[in-house]
């Protein structure tokens, strides 16, 4: 396994099994969701709850608020926990949160989850109408306090706009290119150059393998790694598996529907099932192997599965 | 002064004073606003605050929940408040709260307040991209409680969904036609005519006197008021003052940039000078005065200062 391998992104009912799922998958530090759809007092208590885990389990676990905590997890053989967002909605209205979450720790926030919100459009937005103006000033306060951008889950014209707002480079932490499958969720080349040119990364996600189900083979999951090296460069190509662990299927309706009750009679949607080869943190040794099998160099194997991140974080977040 | 006086649109910091003002006005109800940039949680405290306030002053006040307490409150010589909201912000994400808010008392929602947010676009957005799925789903549960929906602030794409949308006739509250001051807080005449022609009304503005200022004369008000009988029939204009009351600059400055902190240096605005001829609630008869000046009969002053009111919210609210 290369030397700082990083994903770019979980969103899990964190345990010590996790954990260490992640320290056999040689995972060094993961960007972990503390917020889906959560306002600020909700969002201050997971991260509070997030922290209180981390403190319990020293011995494997730490928290990376900044890039050089992720080399000390790696030589530690601890699990660097990055706290990420993957919405705009702990910030509510109040452009002043966006620094109070940075003095908590969060160090990443994508700016829309699935549908819009006060900052921007989001990919299931029947029309994306664009970074607001509210939007702009979070971005550009997010560049100053340094808080990575991630532009999954957002708006194709959002992520262009988001893009050309941000001073610093800017991530699309879990997403697939639309040329391989087909979704909203997923990205046109168009975005993910504007993303890359500017320095940025796209982390390849697992989730199952973004809307294409678990058919997917290892062979067309690596094939895409390399065209998209091809396409945008070696530098500028990640990993974010999106691996979900240790929830139960009222989450996942959480997930869909937001904060609102269930509805009456409303029965909870099913997780998907996840690839054979691919069904959890501990399995990135896979992707390692699956990468040389391709030709790729070892070299490039280690930006791809963490390097590229840990180049990334260097100079967003200090 | 006709038989009942209701005010589209008040927002005061209510004091036993402004009261006594709106007595002297003859004015029997008022849409009063608790809520303009807050979420459930701060509303609640509002509405426990303004309600400890009506308590207190129950020798001339009373809380209005259906419009018969109008009547009731004609009757008794008090002053009815109905609680509204100027901004779909209480409802957060959670379509549950407007039958929450509904519980509490509050009878009036206007969709958005200056900017979009989750339910739709507003008057002041660039472009207003129209009512969102979940924008959709809050009329309909403002229909199915009977809440009645505001479209004053709102974006001119968003009213016109909002009218589409909604099973009951909607209002504007308090706003003028573009044609008489041409800004973008006033309605154009195709809006004006959609809410008017499904049984809504508009009520028509004071705060100076929507952006034409303090110039404006009596005389050219109650013309625009006659215009607008002639367009869209005595049956759908009333009166939003838009007084607002027992303010300092500070919320002048919430008003317009919402809750963030205010930025370093940041000076208070001014509140406006309003017209020698509408100074506050108390000056209500001068409108029935100048009405009857133009020739207009005592039963259509009557249908405008209050009349219109009542029968839309007899329908709406119950």
């Amino acid at each position: 396994m290369p030397e700082v391998v990083i994903d770019g992104l979980q969103i899990n009912d964190w345990s010590r099994e996790i954990l260490l799922e992640c320290r056999t998958g040689g995972i060094d530090a993961v960007n972990a969701t503390c917020a889906v759809w959560e306002e600020a007092a909700a969002t201050r208590k997971e991260i509070d709850r997030l922290r209180a885990f981390i403190a319990a389990n020293a011995d494997i676990a730490t928290i990376v608020e900044q890039a050089a905590d992720i080399d000390a997890a790696h030589d530690d053989g601890r699990v660097g926990i990055m706290l990420g967002f993957q919405n705009g909605s702990p910030f509510e209205d109040r452009l002043e949160l966006v620094a109070d979450f940075h003095a908590r720790g969060v160090r990443v926030a994508q700016l829309t989850y699935n549908v819009r919100n006060l900052i921007g459009g989001a990919c299931y937005d029947a029309v994306d109408e664009g970074l607001t103006p509210f939007g702009g000033d979070v971005i550009a306060e997010m560049n100053r306090v340094g808080m990575l951008v991630d532009l999954s889950h957002v708006g194709d014209r959002t992520c262009l706009e988001a893009v050309a707002a941000s001073t610093q480079p800017v991530a699309i932490t879990h997403a697939n290119p639309r040329s391989f499958v087909d979704v909203p969720r997923n990205k046109p080349d168009h975005v993910i150059r504007a993303v890359t040119e500017r320095g940025g990364i796209i982390g390849v996600c697992l989730y199952p393998v973004v809307a294409g189900g678990a058919e997917a083979t290892l062979a067309d999951f690596v094939a895409m790694i390399v065209r998209l090296i091809e396409d945008v460069g070696v530098d500028h190509v990640g990993i974010g598996s999106d691996c979900a662990r240790g929830w139960g299927r009222d989450y996942l309706l959480y997930l869909r529907a937001g904060r609102r009750e269930p509805l009456a009679g409303e029965t909870l949607p099913d997780w998907p099932a996840w690839p054979d080869w691919f069904a959890g943190p501990a399995d990135f040794p896979v992707l390692d192997a699956g990468l040389a099998a391709q030709g790729l160099a070892a070299g490039d194997i280690a930006k791809v599965l963490g390097g590229n991140w840990r180049r990334l974080l260097g100079e967003v977040i200090g």
